[in-house]
């Protein structure tokens, strides 16, 4: 594949930048990747690594001169960067982001964009419960969706040329406005993690039932709670902090729905239960067929712990 | 391995049951296998891939001279078929089970069971989303626990020969009362089912974000909650109504926690947020320390997409 942009600045070294390195390299998208990390750990080990082809000690000689500035920050921290930056911001770049949720960060990076440089926000709908610089790989977008949230009046040259450096990391791009976006992510994202989240402390805290018993017994149905709540949480402290009214309104009908079938449970309806759990399950086909879960065993688990 | 039962009958032949033909022919732990299945159409299926040695028409003909015979049924169908095969058990033979709940199996099923015979309910902590005669596979029970719940006073070579052939089958082996076997299983099984079917429900259900985008979406935390909620309806609907006081209690625990996340939510607390993500990350590196999960990127989806 050619090359997209002459250079790259990835401002924040974790799981996503990690990997969109080895991403862009796979394809030979990038004339050159610059990297930054607000930690001096981070970036040593990212030159360790030789995960770019240069760190930077600052953020500014990073997005200088850059033809296209990723914030591959969490969402608390995108304000501030996108200020510091904004004035050494090259004319004709574009800076982009890959923040979990879409309306607040654009309301606090716009306005520090100067004239002529284009922002399309973005987010890559991947992850691991991994972070930091050495998380990294090169598949991890394969066949995973980049929803970008251009602004209406986005230059589409820009707009287009950022889709493209995603379908080249493996993507499907899709673009949508960053109401539904954020709506979108607060039910297959947000409160599942939310909900994850709750109940694997929930189970840390019992006093009847052992940690040692919870994490023997966890291949029960348990276990697939916990990687979702071993994320990092930085990252999503800032997503609830910042889709609180989306996550509101999904966690809303979740305790209503739930509510209903603690009720039947307490009153011994098994109809109720069974219709429900049968109507649940065609999901989970559609899911397979679309490609975004495989119908393996255990989750090719099997194979997997022999590793 | 040597034979640990000359003949083993199987009652009901869905996932776990196909699973333990494999399993023990895999290890050559039954002289001759035979099944029952209450439907025509799952015998008729389950003879023409030749699950067992033998598919019988009727569930005394299956137990009637069998050295180990297990319900692998529904946990609301065991009375039903204990009260049938009760008569025709043979003198010394060991009865057990696999269903998720115990005390209540316990209580429906002992009376049934003549003296002179060995009842010995068994919970295997496997499974995956499949059923029926073709889901089964021999690894099923690799590395999973299964737990015994053998009265005080039950014969302790029954036990341990029941044990041997868990073992035998890839399984390791714990012995816990009925009450703690239901509490625990709360924690670690039926609860976060009831969780994971509700938050699909949600998704499934919602106006303004279609089916199509919930699918297309879910690898972004989703996708973890729906294998769990595919899981077998007439199963986990029995699981609910005979696990009642348990679940109940852990889903007062859930509901609890989860308010005060949406108190902090909604009041900004980025703190309380923070604190407790961090500390339901650590109980994930356990999981996978202890053998129950694996540390491949993506749950090892990454290469099982391409089968």
């Amino acid at each position: 594949m050619a090359v997209i942009y002459e250079r790259v600045a990835l401002i924040g070294l974790g799981l996503i930048a990690s990997s969109m390195c080895h991403a862009m390299r796979r394809a030979g998208l990038a004339g050159e990747i610059v990297g930054y990390a607000k930690s001096a750990e981070t970036r040593e080990i990212a030159r360790e690594i030789g995960l770019c082809d240069q760190v930077c000690d600052s953020v500014v000689a990073a997005a200088k001169d850059a033809d296209l500035v990723v914030l591959c920050v969490p969402v608390g921290a995108m304000e501030a960067v996108a200020q510091e930056i904004g004035p050494v911001l090259k004319p004709g770049c574009t800076i982009s982001d890959v923040g979990s949720v879409k309306r607040t960060v654009i309301d606090v990076v716009s306005p520090h964009i100067p004239s002529g440089v284009h922002f399309v926000p973005a987010h890559p709908l991947a992850g691991t419960e991994h972070s930091g610089p050495r998380s990294g790989f090169a598949e991890l977008f394969d066949n995973r969706f980049c929803i970008l949230v251009p602004a209406q009046d986005a230059d589409r040259d820009a707009v287009e040329k950022l889709a493209g450096l995603w379908r080249g990391m493996g993507a499907q791009v899709d673009e949508m406005d960053a109401e539904h976006h954020d709506l979108v992510l607060a039910v297959t994202s947000h409160t599942p993690h939310l909900i994850a989240y709750t109940m694997v402390g929930v189970a840390d805290d019992l006093r009847r039932v052992t940690d040692s018993e919870v994490i023997k017994y966890s291949a029960a149905g348990f276990r697939d709670f916990t990687r979702i709540a071993a994320s990092d949480p930085v990252m999503w402290r800032d997503v609830f902090l910042n889709n609180k009214e989306a996550t509101l309104e999904i966690l809303g009908r979740f305790t209503e729905e739930l509510f209903a079938l603690q009720r039947a449970i307490r009153q011994g309806d098994g109809d109720h239960l069974h219709d429900y759990f049968t109507r649940t399950r065609s999901i989970r086909r559609s899911i397979i067929e679309a490609g975004q879960d495989t119908d393996a065993p255990d989750f090719g688990r099997a194979k997997a712990k022999d590793v």
